[in-house]
């Protein structure tokens, strides 16, 4: 099982760690320490040994952030984790504070007292962070302390090791371009920026670039590693020798120099002087800047040069892709037969995300499912309504009769990342969840048919998901699409569909396209497809050159839940002619009973 | 007639205004000498002792800046503007550069010399401008100089004097709400800032916040002047007493503390020691931000608070608004029906730019025509698709038959502004232009019928209206909506409807809503009505405040370009209601000759 279920930890005491923090913070005369969820990577899935916050407060959600001062302990948490900091941080020792309203900064601005020395490690924040930090502190005279030393690490007497997931070689027949090639084009993005050298600190940058997939986090088959380009000569791959076996040891040594991760700031250091250093501020802690700056290193800000061929795949990667749809698609389907078969009342959340992993587990060979790509979203009635519901077994809800269960989940494939959401009649939803689901299907296909010029940006199509459901009074209060990677981040940036979405989507982007909507106490509903940004054939008409989506992804959305009369004749075949793509795809990829199942799943609807 | 038609001025020749020019650059020892078309108050429409750069160069468009070195001179000007730059200029002096592609900025940045000085007036730029600017000579460690007079006021011997339009006031009866009562209201912005002072640059907030109109640039009724707000205690007022009258001088000082123009300097000097004082970064002359800080004063950049109640109309203005635009359609209807009553042999563009000009002319009294809002765009044919267009007598086209008319036009009226656009058909143009009509028409409609919810920005809804046009590969080139002042600007922010339109419409604003479509060389299409943004009506299903447009602008849209079966029935229905109301509005304001014809221009169009 990739998945674990078990409850989220107890709360711990706070009063021994917060001792053991506050006795460094007194040597070393800070007021206050910061304590953030990211790491050093920036990584969306933090290795064990990184959850420094969770360690620190017993909250575990995947972003927050806390404040320890001689008196106090804040812990920062967006609103969907509100209740659970509550309930596995200590209320004797812990106060929780809204992230959005009233984030660390403005707390510092307005709480931090004359001449306060407030603690952070500088490799756990951005430059932009830091600024914000200093500007607010700065109003009481007061400042930034880098620290040397993570006090956490310190404090931490069982701090799990750097995780050393054995480290593969991602094959040529899906990576599809090698490294050298890689090199070269990064090798013009440097000249072109006026750069000599870049450090690269997100990790799936580095495993894109080098070709290779580890197994150092959860779900994300990332390497966790830096790199240094440096125009007209070998990189600098700082990796840990521990993941290399011979095979990958003489693969990578023909297109880097191999160095131990704890060399990379003297490497930084020595390679800076009165070099052009690019860094990606959003990427790059403050730690690194600090070292290219006080050696003499001119920084020139860059998006890292490896964010944009890593967004727009190569024809390989989307041949890839498109087939690891297919078997994904497979298993759906075998899945959605499985829950249609089932008795309502022998079903939980748990129950029927095991059983959708244990499906997409049955595949073998090189093309096996290698981790599912998140945790599974499985919630069934009011569960659904909680956007990032992840169940465990203290949340674990029996279905009930009549009402909609929503399933969110994916695959990692050798060959590509998929993510699926699909929304369930359970019995015999009412008219209302019906009218919902089929406002929330004509966005979705309002952005699976839209066709567009180049140079829209991913927040121009962002309004179409969601204006039937405006029409209605309706929205729903997430993004509509987020970008995805080969085999890599199943959130992968720069390209997204919501109102923050600047990135123009260009041809070969992956995106999710997954408009929802929720009602708290009540229901989920979400139908998300991923889509291939494509060229637009030119037709007669065309005066510019345009684009249009390609879907990938293939499996029923549930008939039951359709209200064919809201839909438009343009939609209603939209939505019959995927089916019969669905069927055409999957069917000889399934057994004789999914294959029945799947023809009545799929069956032309007509309008009455 | 409000409206000049006579050709552009001729060819200046270079030589002897340069001359004087690099006479005194010599003698101030600069380099090059940065002439932008601005001026101190950010004016759309300058009056002419503000026309710098138009004496400078010849070139009299909207936008644009020169450089002038020793040897160079160079204008720059947008893609609209390059045929004219070109025509305008003399070519033995000066060359053409594009303002977008390699703005002065940029230019500086690739040819200044080393330890260049470049001169400019800090009364013509902004503080991004200034730093931009900066930051291109650094490369070549140049810095800007900034000069204490204008070499071209000093160089013009002729140089018009400053415009003394007689201020009106603007009676409580179009306001709604007098200028205590907004003073109160920006007390509280200025506390809430943490500011006790504020410079008001822009000349429609000051005018606004007085209710004050004058005569000081054309087709604006504005008054020239500055203000500075002060918490507690009376505005002071920077205006010419030349413009005033007995009356309006008894009413402004009950008010405002009133100051001579001159005096203005000298005054924030001494009102922003140890003082914080807000100025609106985008709006405020860095020549203000230099004497505040050199005065001891902190800056508070915050945006003009003048800027959101000036944008909200109140009950008043929006009942003033809706008035207006009843009497303005009246007379686009009375328009309409004697454009199609013409052999089109006889009409020109300026014939017809005239004839609307004279029919609005008509009206008299208190709510008579004040000035036309811009200068109307007749473009008939192939002008049509120039979007900026501006007929004069060397542009002035004959009509042709099977073509499209495109009129762009609006009205300052005490009680409200309006901005109109229609496309007429002139004999029976193909079936590309009313297919690409009824594209337009679409968006129109989307917009037009558009719910959303709280918080939604102007480029959220853009893509609405382009959807049915990238359906079919087409777009246009301008946004979809600018916002519109109350007998003030045509053009007023911060509301919009574009890719740009990052402010959230509110309740209150008014926007025009004006998808087009131009084929260069062609024809011109463009559909504008002006909108108002309401609160919609809570239905049943509404799950969130909802925010709706209502029309203001009423007059048939040409039912000779609409290809009915494109449209869907709910577009349909809208083309039906639409045209019922106009009937309903204007059939008692106009004759009987137009009411006839009005009564088949609106008559309802059928489904085949």
């Amino acid at each position: 099982m990739f998945q674990d279920f078990s409850s989220p930890s107890k709360k711990i005491s706070g009063d021994e760690r917060l001792s053991l923090l506050r006795d460094q913070m007194k040597s070393l005369e800070l007021d206050a320490l910061i304590i953030p969820h990211g790491d050093e990577q920036r990584n969306e899935y933090l290795p064990s040994c990184n959850e420094r916050l969770a360690w620190t407060t017993g909250f575990t959600g995947s972003a927050g952030a806390a404040i320890i001062t001689e008196n106090l302990a804040i812990i920062f948490v967006d609103g969907r984790y509100t209740l659970q900091a509550a309930e596995q941080t200590d209320p004797s020792y812990f106060q929780v504070e809204s992230l959005v309203d009233n984030p660390p900064h403005k707390w510092l601005g307005s709480h931090s007292h004359e001449n306060w020395r407030v603690g952070i490690d500088p490799w756990l924040h951005g430059q932009s962070e830091v600024e914000q930090l200093n500007k607010a502190l700065e109003k009481h005279n007061g400042k930034l302390k880098l620290l040397e030393a993570n006090l956490v690490d310190i404090a931490w007497a069982e701090r799990p090791s750097q995780p050393m997931g054995k480290v593969e070689i991602h094959p040529i027949e899906y990576a599809g371009v090698t490294t050298r090639e890689k090199l070269e084009q990064l090798n013009e993005s440097l000249r072109d920026a006026g750069a000599e050298i870049c450090v690269i600190s997100d990790a799936t940058s580095v495993s894109w670039l080098f070709n290779i997939r580890g197994n150092d986090v959860t779900h994300t088959p990332l390497v966790l590693a830096h790199a240094i380009l440096r125009t007209g000569k070998r990189p600098i791959l700082f990796i840990d020798e521990r993941k290399l076996d011979i095979e990958t040891t003489a693969y990578l040594n023909q297109v880097a120099d191999l160095m131990s991760p704890s060399s990379m700031s003297d490497q930084i250091r020595s390679l800076s002087q009165n070099t052009r250093v690019m860094l990606d501020p959003s990427q790059t802690p403050f730690a690194i800047e600090e070292i290219v700056r006080s050696s003499g290193g001119t920084i020139v800000p860059h998006r890292d040069p490896i964010v944009m061929p890593k967004a727009i795949k190569n024809s390989t990667e989307i041949e890839g892709c498109k087939a690891a749809h297919i078997r994904d698609g497979a298993a759906m389907a075998t899945f959605l037969c499985w829950l249609d078969g089932q008795d309502y009342q022998t079903l939980d959340e748990i129950t029927a995300a095991k059983k959708l992993e244990a499906i997409r587990s049955e595949m073998t060979g090189n093309l096996a499912l290698k981790d599912i790509s998140f945790d599974t979203i499985s919630g069934s009635g009011p569960n659904g309504a909680i956007v990032h519901y992840r169940v465990n077994e203290s949340t674990n809800r029996a279905f009930s009769n009549n009402e909609l269960y929503l399933i969110d989940s994916g695959g990692q494939y050798m060959d590509g990342t998929t993510d699926i959401t699909r929304t369930i009649a359970i019995g015999e939803p009412g008219e209302e969840e019906s009218s919902a689901f089929t406002l929330v299907l004509k966005g979705h296909i309002a952005i699976a048919t839209a066709r567009f010029p180049q140079g829209t940006r991913g927040m121009d199509l962002d309004p179409l998901a969601r204006m039937p459901l405006w029409q209605e009074g309706k929205d729903y209060a997430h993004g509509t699409g987020h970008g995805v990677g080969s085999y890599l981040a199943v959130h992968e940036g720069p390209q997204n569909i919501s109102k923050r979405g600047v990135q123009e989507l260009m041809s070969g982007m992956i995106l999710s396209n997954e408009p929802g909507h929720y009602k708290a106490g009540h229901y989920g509903i979400r139908i998300e497809n991923l889509i291939l940004v494509n060229h637009a054939p030119k037709t007669h008409d065309d005066e510019l050159a345009m684009l249009q989506f390609e879907n990938l992804t293939w499996a029923p959305i549930d008939y039951r839940l359709i209200r064919i009369e809201m839909l438009s004749d343009f939609e209603l075949g939209w939505v019959n002619n995927y089916h019969r793509k669905v069927y055409e795809i999957l069917h000889s990829k399934v057994n004789e009973k999914v294959k029945i199942w799947l023809a009545a799943a799929t069956r032309p609807l007509k309008n009455k």
